[in-house]
């Protein structure tokens, strides 16, 4: 009898709890208020100090409480080793995708099998990596624009790359490059996401192999790796993935060419003096000894030719990887290069795909290359060669126009009016320039604005597509100082996003970054996005995005043990675990799968078990797994860590670990 | 010649990248600037569809670029294992600080030796523990108000407290309770910070012995641990320390008296049904069989008694931890009860520490306690014991008042007008009410708003302290559901700032959560915070805020070989690591430490060597250690992950492995 009273009233307050989130909350203003300002609008905006620019900033960016934002903003975590989701113009962050590193709020690389399995396919000569340096986000195109499907991300510092999947916003895949360890120039796509394109950084011997510095020039390489996506699976597949190697210049950003450029990509370089540092042995310092030369080459591939080398077989194989080597790329018209000042940074082609901006970092200029020229270059075979053999064009062949913007410049991005905006890291500026289609003296800079400070990339909304929005652009500053309330010596980084709607540019938000060091960024129109509020059915693995074979049904739970192996088969339901009651044998080998069979939006369940290290997070209708050896007797206490219901701390169990 | 060009060079460029960060940037609009409205104010509103009230929010919350804000609000992470930094007004992010759980960004327990220790000492009987549940911050106290020095955080899946110096945002100890599984009502602090103290959630047999759920009653135990805090040293002292036996309830939230209650503590529970699950047993889940009784017991204990108890030594030493137990506390005069409606979940004191306010959860009011009544009860000795034989004071003898706020109160805040403000999970709202002071009468609901929703903790500003300041006050909701831009079946929560400052309640700005589950939080003025721009000395180990015997000097790098044991000492400086060649042999084991020697705010370098899953972040100043075994031949890069200047991608070196 009580039983059941107590059910009923357990019950009830699910009930009242799921109807205060129906989505009919009240909200601070009727959405039906009429617009306007409040009598006391000048009075609030005199006590706060706030000139009529601050309030102009503060009325464009401000987002009424349930309201959403325009846009998506994909920033990279940088050594966070994750991808950090938040809202424009808002800037209000919504998520945190965990990728390289664990992550235990989200139940990511915190025991939980299928994630630590993705983690550990990323791991290096048997080394368990559980870090990484997260640099270019890449939404998945198709046509060259943005499709909202998937985000690709690499990990700089050990040459990985990830597949996160939009449907769940989680990481489904890594792959590691197996002949080299570091990337930059990645992620990017080809317009259509037939392959995700990564570029060497730092040179070193294929396959990880020795070689000492002294025989750099000879055994020391970079690759531009092409792995294959398959979008339907929502895999790269190494198999079909191909690289094309590159001399040990310092491969660096990387663009895919589209429209007139598709089948092309482009990255920079620098170190093409291929300086070898040794700062104690009385050589210089790599910062000295990479910046010698006034130019270095931009590389120019043609990926639909390569791919075609290698069908016809014409690739080594190292370490499982296809690879074409230098000669068979120069002899197959696969990779050219052109002269580019100085130590650049951003490789980016225009919307229409018919120019590539390099931005000269050393050099106070951005440089435009034509398509049409290189193009013509190449079928005049007018070049020289470098001292590997690859074809070098002609610098004034190809070169379209320069504008001088300023010191540093590091990033292009694009807007929907014509308009070339690049970040200048020396002069902590942004720049705004006029593309001139054919026309050399068309290309003028328009505007600088000062950001705050030291800015590295930008990123424009749909700025990378072949149809760029305008409207906002991000300024990703990498010192912040004394712009937020100080927070002891690790400070955060400062995300400013400015007016490019048109009209002067102007800084609407300043948003520090203390969940760590985005690098760039990638803003999507917000209806492009389609993610599931619930997993498809009970019982979703969302490692396969697919049904568990754990997955198990209210009243269908039990432990089944076989000698000293124990399988659990649990249900979260608000607010209990069922079976609340597990009881082990010391040495007990223990595989436990836990089944939310909630199907309310939101309606998520954690678990965590004391003393095992282990952290779950349960959504709406997913299946999780993770196992552990009972190595000490003892009384452990395990429960749901979301607060999920009124009885929330009640959703608990005990682990009784017999001697 | 070559190299001195270049060096010359490189400093120019770290000497324009410096003075643009002066902290003399340019804003958007010059602070003299007169305070108004723009001209367009009304067309923006119009356009973006804010009513008065949400131009009222913008203009209240919005941060002009450079301008600080008025409180840090430090939230747990809940089980993410960490604390989140925010600014109030603006809800701006400013750190996440790393506490249970590794993290990249900031070189936490991702490789460097002390934070791995640190991490380490939290371990669980030798098994790694690398995750956590934080719940309830608590700023350290001097006389009852928050001192800005200290912050204290517990781990409810492992029953640890860790300690953060706000001198750098870094945590510092972590301690593990010895004899417990899971705390709950931790941490919180004695109004001098004399202790940090910590309640057991869920109760088992002391020092994680085994006892099967048959013996309950006789053999689980729950405790009251105060850890005794050394403000000098700036860490909790185990070995002064001690608990308080109390029976297999499940104590809940804890508050520590002040003022007039100062020496004493209190803490709600629940399951005094002591249930046990079983519900494939065919018993009652643990969320009804907990929730039968209409009354549960506060807590009351004298802190200072029990203080003097622990000094004449009648106490048990387990697991290494003095225990009073039951039959002591009693007899000493250490330990009461009192009944309170039902399942409660906050126990707050008044600013005054003249009333305990209890939330009653599965009671709609809140139940207010004189102090000055429980102290006359106790005086009389007017009670009935419970199976333990602890006194139970007279409901009716100590109970003042009662509120009736609505459904599901949880927790209780207070201004500086005599309000209190009480969080209702199952109303999804927050009430304000009138404290009353010796008047039962005189306790009345002023008024209700919706929050969007499940509203758990909430949090004002210096809400927690003897002088508290009204303003804000930051609700911290459970479920989003619809409020934000979708992310997939995980969302964000919905921290809600709402105007306490006088006049009816409104909800300023929603702050979608999507980096943790944020448990509760604590306010502080923006002044009391003094951190430190960099470290005070070149050389500094941030592990024991004293100079680091790794310390390394410009020009005194070095790399000392012993056999196959390698130490490396190196430094870092815009744009070099020195040195940048480490040669070694298969089977080396390698230590690394490495001095930033920059003195400049913000210039942090990062460092990761590919292949060996290091992290770590270096502050200026700071000495780090790493260490790991050369267990392949091979060619690796290392870099500074932070964008540090122009010349940052130029900051790397190799590790050449030779077979």
């Amino acid at each position: 009898m009580k039983r059941t009273l107590f059910v009923v009233v357990s019950l009830l307050l699910a009930v009242v709890a799921l109807s205060a989130c129906g989505g009919s909350g009240q909200k601070g203003s009727t959405p039906a208020a009429a617009a306007g300002l409040p009598a006391d609008a000048l009075a609030i905006a005199t006590q706060r100090g706030l000139t009529p620019d601050d309030v102009s900033a503060a009325l464009k960016t401000y987002l009424p409480s349930g309201k959403h934002d325009d846009y998506y903003l994909f920033m990279s975590g940088g050594h966070s080793g994750n991808v950090i989701v938040a809202g424009v113009p808002s800037m209000r962050i919504l998520k945190n995708i965990a990728v390289f590193t664990p992550e235990s709020w989200q139940g990511y690389g915190v025991g939980e099998t299928d994630t630590e399995r993705i983690l550990d396919a990323g791991n290096v000569d048997g080394v368990k990596i559980r870090t990484g340096d997260t640099h270019h986000p890449a939404l998945s195109e198709t046509n060259g624009d943005y499709d909202g499907q998937f985000l690709f991300i690499n990990d700089k510092a050990n040459a990985r790359v990830a597949v996160i999947d939009l449907r769940d916003f989680e990481t489904k895949q890594i792959v590691k490059d197996p002949n080299i360890i570091s990337n930059h120039g990645s992620t990017f796509v080809t317009p259509n996401t037939d392959y995700v394109v990564q570029g060497t950084q730092y040179a070193t011997p294929l396959g990880w192999a020795y070689a000492p510095l002294s025989e750099y020039k000879e055994k020391y390489r970079g690759l531009i790796t092409l792995w294959k996506f398959d979008r339907t699976k929502g895999r790269i597949i190494p198999e079909e993935s191909f690289s094309i190697e590159v001399p040990p210049y310092w491969q660096d950003l990387c663009d895919a060419g589209k429209l007139a450029s598709d089948g092309w990509g482009f990255c920079n370089s620098f170190n093409t003096e291929m300086a070898v540092g040794g700062n104690m042995q009385g050589q210089p310092n790599f910062e000295a000894g990479v910046s010698q030369r006034d130019m270095d080459y931009l590389h120019i591939f043609n990926w639909k030719k390569a791919e075609e080398v290698v069908k016809a077989g014409k690739t080594e194989t190292i370490n499982g990887m296809k690879v074409i080597r230098i000669p068979t790329a120069v002899e197959e018209g696969v990779l050219f290069f052109a002269p580019e000042p100085k130590s650049p940074h951003g490789a980016d082609v225009t919307p229409d795909g018919k120019y590539i901006v390099v931005a000269g970092k050393l050099d106070p200029h951005v440089t435009i290359y034509s398509f049409d020229k290189i193009q013509k270059a190449i079928a005049a075979k007018n070049w020289t060669t470098d001292e590997f053999g690859v074809p070098v064009l002609n610098y004034d062949d190809v070169k379209l126009a320069q504008v001088e913007l300023g010191l540093g410049p590091l990033h292009t991005q694009f807007d929907d009016k014509g308009f070339a905006y690049t970040s200048l890291f020396l002069d902590s500026a942004l720049a705004k320039w006029k593309l001139g289609g054919d026309d050399p003296n068309a290309y003028q800079l328009v505007e600088k604005i000062p950001v705050q400070y030291n800015i590295g990339h930008i990123s424009a909304a749909e700025g990378d597509t072949v149809s760029p929005d305008g409207n906002y652009l991000v300024a990703l500053n990498k010192w912040a100082v004394d712009r937020f309330l100080p927070v002891g010596p690790l400070l955060p980084q400062n995300e400013q996003l400015i007016d490019i709607s048109g009209g002067p540019m102007k800084v609407l938000y300043d948003m520090p970054m203390g969940v760590g060091e985005p690098h760039y960024a990638q803003m999507i129109k917000a209806d492009k996005i389609k993610p599931w509020d619930i997993y498809p059915q009970v019982g979703w693995d969302p490692a396969t995005q697919a049904p568990s074979k754990y997955a198990t049904k209210l009243g269908e739970e039990k432990i089944v043990r076989d000698g000293s192996n124990v399988e659990v088969f649990m249900t979260s339901v608000r607010s209990h675990l069922t079976p609340d009651r597990v009881e082990l044998k010391k040495g007990d080998h223990v595989k436990w799968h836990i089944t939310n069979v909630e199907t309310a939006k939101d309606a998520t369940h954690g678990f965590q078990l004391g003393g095992q290290g282990v952290s779950l997070s349960i959504e709406p209708g997913e299946t999780v797994s993770f196992e552990f050896d009972a190595a000490h007797d003892g009384t452990y206490a395990f429960y749901c860590t979301e607060f999920c219901s009124a009885l929330h701390l009640e959703m608990m169990g005990y682990v009784t670990v017999e001697p």
